[in-house]
């Protein structure tokens, strides 16, 4: 027996008892006649008590463990003179009779504590030692726990967790497929699933009525800071559904699983259109912990002399409240410069000063004290207030906006940990046009229906008439992260064949790739909906963290490389030969 | 709205009330002036009644409906004058008052019914509608329930579920990987996991303790009649334990979900060593809802003067009760030939007939019946007995008289459904040689340790010492099936690396494949061990059915094709150029 406690366990009232505990070496500390050993495994930390008075061989064999070794003790509990009342078992220590090395170590690469002096790539060779580290091991076990919540949850309402399948055929629609080369149908390839979409579905045509899984999805893109090959979703479907018992649904799991893994309780989650989500924030997935609203400024600015405004279709501003003082004209210029970067774009930045003595602006040559007045007043702005400005098209100018309203937030740190806002964004666009590949794109996914009020229009218009279809499509926003994404789908075979004519497939494409669905749809569908939950996502922004790679066990660097098993690798060329294929020449020489 | 209620919750007390369902057609039944339709959905049937009095054109439409037609229906709760107590909705029915038809439905194929028309092919062609069979669905919802409760109770015991990595890389050793080209790392691959083997032993040197998960694995092998290119694990592994640990842990699981979904009770498990259950059933996984044991008989049917006898290593049988006056000649003949095919390979049949006037033989001409009279009692056989006896090589004859007890248990019906009888086998050979290939393999997987009391026997032995050594490996068997097997793992660097050596691998290899877990063996690994239980093959024997595509939504044929979706398929030229893959010249041709 290995032991008879977790190294989280002893307390009081387990003085004088004999026990036996496992675990690693965290630090030891030499006091001449004693020697302490700090104890830890997953759960806890013991001290443990060497004396040479005792025993002076296993004091000397105590005495030459180094860091991460792996011990059995065994002894006995006592109360510890110097008490430690920031640990659970601080009252207590273990005077060892008994030691057994189960493995030596050699001293690892980095810290093994809280914060560690490892870099990310040494931290992902050595993932195991990474991994013993409290906050990284805390994070998978929250997961863990969010995960169980999530299905206890679903299950209660009578959802059915159902596996798809992973090999399963690649659809170049949308983006790039992971696949796998089929040796029993030679030339043939499976595909690694983006999503399970058309299998749940399939499911709800099948007649499952409420479906989820938990389930890892593949992407080959070319990996941004934060995107990994292979995530994880909560992929949700109902069938009878409105967009309104998904809303109702889905917010149910939400506060569920903040109550239940945070003890959070979230109020009823408040519900914004696409379009006002755009006006007031810039932002389809605005975060809601600050305020900072877009105030348009078209008819107090334009027309005034200043031929910038003049000719651009929104002027439009955020007021950074108490700011003014804080933003030398130096600051305006470097804030100005990071606004001009290629990631944002904009071409300048207005601001405006409002002081108890008058206001100060980098326009003033072009407005006088008065007209400015009139935006301040338009803003509500105080004395100590700054605003800023900017002028151009009106989608680009908004999103400009709405990246200096969530930068003057973090600067204002506004953005307070363990507040949660959580919002519902409803009403997307069906159909974006691409003015690059001069086609429609789904704003949602190929299977998005319209509004029931826009499905004729649908059916029967013109071209300008699909910019304007909406959808019953909606997305679950959390302090800026979308966390989920869903839609009620189409159900009917003509529906769908006209959205993938809209798309730019022939029938023949439609055919090839989404027969299967399109041919359920004539047996039997039902109206049906869903929603999938970035759980990656999801992990990442309940723990107020902002990078996904330490809630994955294994995450792969941003060359798509396990740097622990060192994946990919060349494989044998008996594997090419009989899977029927060879490597281009470019690639072998 | 689409539903108030589902097809399963109207009773007596609901009488009176205005109610909306929805669901499928099921069936109809036209009665001059008055029309029924049985409407259905995941959770039951309701009958609904259209009466032409009432309403006329309603009544007409709804003579029209097709099976599988989806409606939505609206009216009000009456008693049934013609009560079905076999449904639960049977005491009540829905006289509609308003109807939509939500999608009209083609004539379906195959009958949607318990029992279906439709052959294999058609079934998972059209696998949506198949998975509208009550017994489908109820595998699938099975698969679920079972899913969660596997869930709930390893993580009371503070297990946590930890996602591996899918993208990892090939390792040739063992069944034949898919392998996924890398588009970042030209000419390099990704493999999907076999199992997480080596992960889930990373997670125990990276102190998670307790890990699980329920996850896919994938090999690419030539399928046999019930084998699945991607199939679902309970994957588990344990640190600082002891076999011991580990049987109690998931004797403790099984139990659960047996009480949980079946609400049976099952004792204790016996045990048995691999020894023994070869030498009494001719199995390492016996079915022990039936006796039949092996009785040897080399001291009284050897040195006798039957030379087939006399030149085999064992003489050993079988008494099958009862079975003497059901087999005449002609049977016994057919038995035999049963035993000759190459499947089993046996090369004859002994057979003794326990009468009450006396005893018949094939083998009379060279045993008294006096002699065959001991048989008789070696096996405490009764008039009416048919004894079944082979002989040649030890193992063969064993293997080859498993399955005739097996057939026999078959035939005699001795398997019941609803008789679970679990079974331990324990102490498994670590080694197995290999005639053909001349090399020893791992009788589980390279990982797995020798006892302890064999380890220096395995790190300073000869080769016929190797031969010998048990291993800490163990298989959970339920009625004849191997539903979870695994074993205490090597920890120790040079035991591991003395392994690889006895299994034919260079130290390149080695290092190549397994590299990264022997590094971690360097720091500080606990004594850990682990077990996995195939999930697909659990859910079919819990359910007394050998087939385990019915618990799985979307199975592959035996071609490893995915007969709805039609995958795999061709891909684009782009994708294969991306990858810097070109398909071999034959198969392009």
């Amino acid at each position: 027996m290995y032991r008879t406690h977790t190294c989280d366990e002893l307390r009081m009232e387990n003085i004088g008892q004999e026990v036996t505990l496992s675990g690693w070496l965290q630090a030891s500390r030499d006091f001449g006649g004693m020697t302490f050993i700090d104890l830890r495994d997953r759960y806890g930390i013991t001290q443990l008590v060497f004396n040479m008075e005792d025993d002076q061989d296993l004091c000397a064999q105590a005495r030459k463990l180094g860091r991460e070794f792996v011990l059995r003790i065994s002894g006995s509990v006592r109360e510890r003179s110097n008490k430690n009342p920031n640990r659970s078992t601080g009252n207590v220590e273990i005077v060892v009779t008994e030691m057994e090395v189960l493995n030596a170590s050699k001293t690892p690469p980095f810290t093994i504590a809280d914060e560690t002096d490892g870099g990310e790539d040494l931290r992902m060779k050595y993932r195991y030692l990474d991994l013993r580290r409290t906050p990284v091991q805390q994070n998978i076990i929250f997961r863990s726990k969010l995960a169980l919540e999530t299905r206890k949850y679903l299950s209660d309402q009578n959802f059915v967790e159902v596996e798809t399948p992973f090999l399963i055929k690649s659809t170049p629609e949308g983006a790039r497929d992971f696949v796998v080369p089929s040796r029993m149908n030679t030339g043939q390839f499976y595909a690694l699933p983006q999503s399970p979409q058309t299998f749940k579905q399939i499911l709800m045509v099948a007649g499952m009525d409420r479906y989820f899984q938990i389930v890892k999805c593949f992407r080959d893109e070319d990996l941004r800071a934060d995107r990994q090959p292979e995530f994880t979703q909560i992929d949700c479907e109902m069938a009878f559904v409105t967009q309104e018992d998904i809303l109702n649904t889905f917010e149910g799991l939400t506060k569920h699983l903040f109550k239940h893994t945070l003890d959070v309780e979230l109020g009823d989650f408040p519900r914004m259109s696409y379009d006002e989500a755009m006006l007031r924030y810039g932002s389809d997935k605005p975060d809601l912990r600050f305020g900072m609203e877009f105030v348009e400024l078209n008819d107090v600015a334009k027309e005034k002399g200043f031929s910038v405004f003049d000719n651009s279709e929104l002027v439009v501003g955020i007021c950074a409240e108490g700011q003014a003082e804080s933003y030398s004209n130096k600051d305006i210029k470097k804030l100005t410069e990071w606004m001009q970067r290629p990631q944002i774009g904009a071409k300048g930045l207005v601001y405006v000063k409002v002081g108890a003595d008058g206001i100060k602006s980098s326009v003033g040559k072009f407005f006088s004290e008065e007209q400015l007045q009139v935006w301040v007043e338009k803003f509500g702005a105080k004395p100590g207030d700054l605003l800023l400005v900017l002028s151009g098209e009106i989608d680009k100018t908004r999103k400009q906006l709405g990246e200096l309203r969530l930068e003057m937030g973090r600067r204002m740190d506004l953005m307070k940990d363990g507040d949660f806002k959580p919002l519902w964004v409803l009403d997307f666009p069906l159909l974006e046009w691409d003015e690059d590949s001069n086609r429609f794109h789904a704003m949602h996914h190929p299977f998005t229906a319209p509004k029931k009020e826009d499905v004729d229009r649908m059916l029967n218009g013109d071209h300008e008439t699909m910019k304007n279809l909406r959808a019953d499509a909606y997305d679950l926003v959390l302090n800026g992260s979308e966390i989920g994404g869903g839609s009620i789908r189409i159900h009917d075979r003509d529906l769908q064949s006209r959205n993938f004519d809209l798309l730019g497939f022939t029938k023949e494409e439609a055919e090839a790739q989404f027969g299967f669905l399109m041919g359920a749809f004539e047996y039997g569908a039902p109206p049906h909906g869903g929603i999938a939950f970035g759980f990656d996502r999801l992990c990442a922004v309940m723990n107020g963290q902002s990078s996904i790679r330490d809630f994955i066990a294994f995450p792969k660097n941003n060359q798509g490389r396990d740097m622990m098993i060192d994946a990919p690798a060349p494989v044998a060329e008996e594997q090419l030969v009989e899977l029927g294929i060879d490597l281009v020449k470019e690639v072998i020489e």
